[in-house]
C-alpha cells in the first residue's frame, strides 16, 4: 500500500477529440470524486495551456447527472489542445511554470488524456516532477480515433468512429444503387498515417456491402493501378465505390491532398480546397467523363455520438476511472492500457503500462491484414475489430434530439 | 362500394431517395398482397424506365419478414429514375408504350413514390389510361426530404433527414469548442429551392445549440452582409459557425456553387469543385484569413437510416398502406396526403387530395418563420417541425451493424 498522498486531482485533454473522450473524462471525475485524499477536482481548460494560463474549472461544482452525461457527449467538454512541450534542455520556461502552478493549486494527481504525442507531454512531465522533487502521481489516459497507439490492443475512440464510418458506408452503398446511371464515388475517412478507421469500411462486408476498393496509408497509392481499378468496374457499366484514407500518398511520398492543394495553388494561390476524396474525383471525372462524387466525413466521423460503440463507451469511462483508482493507490508515471483476452469471446483487461511504449510511436494495420489489390482487408482484420462496434449507445434523447451533458464550467479562482 | 377491379399492382419509385421511401414500398407492398383482387404484385425497376423495358420484380417471391424491414432501409429498394415524361401531344411514344405494357401484365392498380415532377407523372399517365380506356386505379404516394410538396403539412422523407441535420449540427457545434483557436465552419445542407431542411439546423437551439447564421434560398444571399455578418462575430475573437443551403442565390440568381464552379472553371476548365459551402469558406479565409472548413453533409442526408425519425417512418409506411386501401376501395386519380390535426398534440391525418395540387408546384419556407438577419428561425418553425422528428428508429442491428432488407429482386419473365 502506497503512502496516501493528499491533494488536488487535474485532468487535462488533448489533441483531437473522439465521440468518448468524453466519457474517460466522465472516469476520472466521477471516480476522483470518490477519495477523500483527493482534496480538489480540476479540469485544464484547453489541457496545457489551461494549466500555463491557470484556467481550471472547479469540478466540484457540477451536477453529477451532467458528469454522468458526459459518457455520451462527444468533443471535448474542458477544450483540448495541441501543443508540445519543448525539449527540457533547451527551453525549462514551460515545465517551470507547470512546477510553479502544480504547487500553488497543490495538484498531487495529474490525468492527461490523448494520443501518442499527449503520452510524450505526460511522460515529460512526469520526469520533470520527480526530478524537482514535487511528489506527483501522473496518469496518461489513451484515446485517439486513428487507432494508432502503440502497446495496446486499440485505443478508446476508435471503435465508436469506426461504428460510424461502417454505418455510413452502408448506407451510401445503398445510396449508390439508387439509379441506372454509372458513378463514381470516393468517399474519404480521416486517419494522416494509420488506415484503422479506413479499414472500418470493410466491416460491412460481412453483411454483403463491399467498396470496390479500399486504399490505406500504409501501401503506396499508385495512380495508375487506380485508374485500372477504377476503370475494370466502370468498363463492366457498373458503378464504382472507394473508400480512402486523408492519409494516401504516392510512391514518392505525396499526400494526394498535397496533390490536390498544388493544382489548387497553381490556379488561385491557395491551398484550401478538396483533399483525396476530391482530387481522385476530379480525376475519374477527367480520364473517364463519368459523373462523380466526393465525400468528406471531415469531422462528423470523430463527433457522432449518436451512432457511438456502446463497448467503447463503457471502455473509454473505465480507463479514465482506473486511471484514477490506481494513482490513488501509488501508481504513477504509467498510462492504462486495453489488452485483449485471449478466447472465443470478446474480453479486454486494463493493465498499467509504462509511459515510453506509447509515446511518440505509431502502430499501423498490420500488411498481412490488408488484402491484394486494394480489395479490402482480411477476416482477421474483421474479427479484431468488429467486436469494437458492437452496443448501441444510451444517449438518452430530448425532443428527438441528443441530451448531452451541459456543465457548468466554473473557473477556479485564481491564486 | 367500388366495382372489384381484378388484376395486378405496380410500384414505381421515382427522384432522389430520402431514409423512408422504403417504408412506403412496404407498405405498397405489405398491403398490396393481402388483397385477393391484386393478382401480382409488382416493382417497376427504376421508375417509368422499368415499365417501358417491362423490368419487374416479383414481390410476391420476395420473404415478408424483408418487406417489413423494408421499412427501417435507405435508398430506393427497387431503384429510382429522374425521367420526365413528354407532353402526349408533343410525343405519345412514352405513353403508347406504358400503356401497351400495362395491357400485357394486366396493370390495373399503379403507385407512383416520388415528389413533384413525379406526381405530375403520375397525373399525366392517369390521364392517359382514362383517355384510353384502360380502367388502372393510379395513386401517388408522396416523398421527398426537400419537404417542398405543396398541399400538405409535410412529406415523409423530411423528418428524418431533418433529424440528422439537427443532430449532426448539435455535433459539429460541441466540435467547434475544442480549441481555443479561432476558425470558420460553413456546413452545406441539400434543398435547391426550398429551405426546409437547412432550417433544421435551428432544432437544437430548443437545447441551446444555434448556429450563428443559417442562409436559406427563400431570401437572396447578400455577400457584403455576410461578410459582415460573419465578421462581427470573428472580431468579438470568437469562431464562427453557419449554415447554408445548396440552394442560396445572390439576387441576381446565381446560386453559390455556380460562382464556385466558375472560379473554377476559369482555373481548371471543368466545373467540379466544391459547392456554396466550400465556395464560402475559401471567400472567408481570404478575406479574414481564419482558418475554415467547409463540411457538406452530401448523400448521408437522404441516406442516414440509422437515425431516421419513427414518426417518418410510421407516416411513410402508412402513406403507402393507404394508397392501396383507398385504390382498392375504388379510388384514384389522387395521392395520399399528410394533414396535421389542430390542438396541442401532434396528430395527422391522411386525405386523398387531388394530384393537381402537387404536381409541379413548389412550396417554401413562409417568410415569417425567418429571424431577421440570418440568425435563425422563429418559434413558430420549431412548432412545426420538431414533432416531426420524434421517436428512435426501430431499425434492428446485428453485429453492432444495421440489418437493412435483403430483396431477391426476382424479374418477372417478359411476356
Amino acid at each position: 500500500m502506497a503512502k496516501k498522498l493528499v491533494g488536488a486531482a487535474l485532468l487535462g485533454q488533448s489533441g483531437g477529440p473522439t465521440s468518448v473522450i468524453n466519457a474517460s473524462a466522465a472516469g476520472v471525475f466521477l471516480e476522483a470524486l470518490k477519495h477523500e485524499e483527493i482534496t480538489e477536482v480540476y479540469g485544464a481548460a484547453h489541457g496545457i495551456k489551461g494549466i500555463l494560463d491557470e484556467n481550471f474549472y472547479d469540478i466540484k461544482k457540477e451536477d453529477v447527472k451532467e458528469l454522468e452525461r458526459l459518457k455520451y457527449t462527444p468533443s471535448s467538454a474542458i477544450g483540448s489542445v495541441r501543443y508540445k512541450l519543448a525539449d527540457y534542455k533547451k527551453d525549462p520556461t514551460d515545465y517551470n511554470r507547470l512546477l510553479e502552478v502544480f504547487k500553488k493549486y497543490n495538484i498531487r494527481y495529474f490525468f492527461y488524456n490523448g494520443g501518442n504525442d499527449s503520452m510524450d507531454t505526460c511522460l515529460k512531465i512526469s520526469k520533470f516532477m520527480k526530478k524537482s522533487g514535487w511528489e506527483c502521481r501522473v496518469m496518461g489516459v489513451p484515446k485517439t480515433i486513428d487507432n494508432d497507439l502503440a502497446g495496446i490492443d486499440h485505443s478508446p475512440g476508435y471503435g465508436s468512429a469506426a461504428k460510424y464510418v461502417a454505418t455510413s458506408i452502408m448506407e451510401l452503398i445503398l445510396d449508390g444503387t439508387v439509379y441506372n446511371t454509372q458513378q463514381f464515388v470516393v468517399v474519404e475517412v480521416m486517419g494522416r498515417n494509420a488506415g484503422w478507421l479506413t479499414a472500418a469500411a470493410a466491416l460491412p462486408s460481412i453483411q454483403g456491402f463491399r467498396p470496390d476498393y479500399i486504399y490505406l496509408p500504409e501501401q503506396p497509392f499508385d495512380m495508375d493501378k487506380f485508374y485500372e481499378q477504377v476503370g475494370s468496374v466502370l468498363k463492366t457499366g457498373k458503378s464504382c465505390f472507394v473508400v480512402v484514407s486523408e492519409g494516401a500518398k504516392t510512391k514518392e511520398g505525396k499526400y494526394l491532398a498535397e496533390l490536390e492543394a498544388e493544382v489548387a495553388r497553381d490556379a488561385f494561390g491557395h491551398a484550401n480546397l478538396g483533399g483525396a476524396g476530391q482530387f481522385l474525383a476530379n480525376q475519374i471525372k477527367n480520364k473517364f467523363g463519368v459523373k462523380t462524387r466526393a465525400i468528406e466525413f471531415s469531422l462528423l466521423q470523430r463527433a457522432a455520438a449518436h451512432i457511438a460503440s456502446q463497448t467503447d463507451i463503457n471502455e473509454a469511462f473505465k480507463v479514465g476511472q482506473l486511471a484514477v483508482k490506481k494513482a490513488v493507490n501509488g501508481s504513477t508515471d504509467k498510462f492504462v492500457g486495453i489488452v485483449r483476452v485471449p478466447g472465443e469471446k470478446y474480453k479486454v483487461k486494463f493493465p498499467l503500462l509504462p509511459l515510453h511504449i506509447v509515446a511518440n510511436a505509431e502502430r499501423k494495420v498490420p500488411l498481412e491484414w490488408i488484402l491484394p489489390d486494394n480489395k479490402g482487408l482480411t477476416q482477421d482484420f474483421i474479427d479484431y475489430a468488429l467486436p469494437l462496434i458492437q452496443g448501441e449507445t444510451k444517449l438518452e434523447k430530448e425532443n428527438g434530439l441528443p441530451r448531452f451533458a451541459k456543465l457548468k464550467k466554473v473557473l477556479v479562482e485564481k491564486k
